[in-house]
C-alpha cells in the first residue's frame, strides 16, 4: 500500500501512476519513503516552504508502509537478531517487499538507508541528490534492518551524525528538506542558497536586523555604512574567522581544496567497501 | 502564548504551571521550543516510543510561538538584514520576548540555537543534555536570528551537520529524539542504548534476523553457532573494521582516546569563543 502527497496525489498502490501526470509533475523530484510510521509524513515537510512546494508539484512524496508488507495475521515485520542481543531487527523479506514497491518507477534514484553508520549528510551530498530524479529512503526502527537487504538493493547508508535516534524518519525528513532547497522555486530567493553556510565551504557570517540599537547592543558599524565593498569584506572576514575558530577541520578543507567549492573532509574520506552517493 | 504537550498538559501561557504537577512530572525532562511553526510539533516525536513517553509524562514539550511575539497588527517577526543581502532575519526584540517566555521555569536548562554554524550533535552531547533538566530550543527560519539575541541569552549553537535546512525545527526534533533515548523508560530496552553505535565509540556491527537463508544470502555462520564468546568477538571485530573503513576519524579517536568512551574528534576540537554544552 502506498500513498502519495502533492498536487496530483493518487491514493493506494498508485506508485507507477505517479509518472502518468503532466510532464511537469512526471519529472518532479520524488522522495519515496519506506517506513513503519507513514503517518508522520509529510509532518514538518508539509509546512512552510517545503509544504508549499509540495502543493505546487515542485516535488512529490510517496510513502510505503513497511507494516503493510508484514507477515501473517499480525503483519510481523521484525524478529530477534541472530547471535542474540537486545531488540528486534527488521526482516529482509519484509524490507525487500517494501523496497520493491518504493522503487517502482524510481529506477534511476539511489536507494538510501538512514543509519548512523553511513556517510554524513553534507551540503555537497544534498546538492548531488537534488540534481537527480529523487531518492528512495528506507527508515529503520528498532535495532535496524537485516544487512542482506541493504546489500541486495545496493543501498547507500547515509547518516545524520554521530548519534542514534529512535528511527530513520527524522533523518529522512532532514535529508529531503536540505535537498529540496537546491530545487528551483522551492525557496523564495535562490540567492540565499548560493550565499549561505557551506556554499563557499565556510560557516555563515552573523546576521543583524532592526533595531540598530537593541538594549545597548549595537550593530557592527560597517553594516550601516552603505559601503558595499566594506560590508562584503567584513562578512567574508567574519565567516573565515568563525570557521577557523569553530571548525578547524572545515577551515583546513577550505584552504587546502582551493577551487573545490564544497568539499568537506569527512566527505572526502575513503568510503570503505560501501557504495557512495 | 505557549502550549504544553504531555499527560498533564496545561493550555495557554501555562509555562510556570508546568512545575506545579506531581513530583514525577515536575522533574520530567522538558524541551521548551521557540518556533515559527509550533503546529509541526510534536510531529514525529508524538509517534512510537517518544510519543508514548510523552503520554506517560517521562518528558514534556512546551511550545512558544515566535509569531505571537511579533510586532504590530501583522505580528512582524523579521526584517531585512543590515548591510543588504537576500532574505530576512528574525528581529532581536521578537526572539528575545519569545525566549524569555520559553525560559520560564527553565533556569538551569541550556539555551540552544539550532544552526549549521554550531557544535555538531554527537552521542556525547545528547547524553549530557539528557542528564540535565531539559533544553530551551530556538528554531530559526529565513536567514536566521539577529546575532545579538544569541549573545544576550548565552545561546549555544548546535548543528545537525554541514548542510542547511529551511528551518531549525527538524534539527530540534532530532536533538530531542536522540536525547530522550538516554532517559530511563523511554526505550523498551535500555541495553539497546549501551550496545549501540557510538556508545563504545564505534559504528555498530551489522544485524541479521530470520530467515537464516534469504534468497541464497546466508547469515554469517558464527551468529548461528550458539557460541556467545565467538559472537561477541565477531561483532566487535566487524564494528572495528567498519569504523576503520568508513570513519577513519572516529577510529583514530577511539584508539587514541583509550577509556574515554564517547569522545569524537569534532567534539574534542576547540569551540572558539562560544559557550559550549
Amino acid at each position: 500500500m502506498s500513498r502519495s502527497h502533492g498536487r496530483l496525489s493518487i491514493a493506494a498502490s498508485g506508485a507507477p501512476r505517479d509518472l502518468m501526470g503532466p510532464r511537469r509533475l512526471a519529472r518532479a523530484w520524488t522522495a519515496s519513503v519506506a517506513t513503519l510510521l507513514p503517518d508522520v509524513f509529510p509532518g514538518p515537510l508539509g509546512a512552510s516552504l517545503t509544504g508549499r512546494a509540495l502543493q505546487e508539484g515542485l516535488w512529490q512524496l510517496r510513502l510505503t508502509d513497511l507494516r503493510a508488507h508484514g507477515l501473517g495475521r499480525h503483519r510481523q515485520v521484525d524478529d530477534a537478531p541472530f547471535g542474540g542481543g537486545p531488540g528486534l531487527v527488521i526482516r529482509p523479506d519484509v524490507a525487500d517487499a517494501a523496497l520493491r514497491e518504493a522503487r517502482e518507477g524510481m529506477q534511476d534514484a539511489p536507494v538510501i538507508y538512514l543509519s548512523p553508520r553511513g556517510e554524513p549528510i553534507t551540503h555537497a551530498l544534498t546538492k548531488r541528490l537534488a540534481a537527480g530524479p529523487g531518492a528512495v529512503l528506507l527508515c529503520g526502527r528498532f535495532e535496524g534492518v537485516d544487512e542482506r537487504v541493504l546489500e541486495a538493493h545496493g543501498a547507500v547508508e547515509v547518516s545524520l551524525g554521530d548519534f542514534v535516534m529512535t528511527g530513520g524518519e527524522l533523518a529522512a525528513m532532514a535529508l529531503i528538506d536540505a535537498s529540496l532547497r537546491h530545487i528551483g522555486g522551492v525557496l523564495g530567493n535562490q540567492r540565499s542558497v548560493e550565499e549561505e553556510s557551506f556554499a563557499q565551504g565556510l560557516l555563515e557570517h552573523p546576521q543583524y536586523t532592526r533595531p540598530a540599537d537593541w538594549k545597548g547592543r549595537a550593530v557592527p558599524e560597517v553594516l550601516l555604512s552603505g559601503d558595499h565593498g566594506a560590508v562584503a569584506r567584513w562578512r567574508r572576514d567574519t565567516a573565515e574567522r568563525l570557521t577557523r575558530e569553530r571548525r578547524p577541520d572545515l577551515w583546513r578543507a577550505h584552504t587546502g581544496a582551493d577551487g573545490d567549492e564544497d568539499q568537506s573532509p569527512r566527505q572526502a574520506k575513503e568510503q570503505g567497501d560501501k557504495p557512495a552517493l
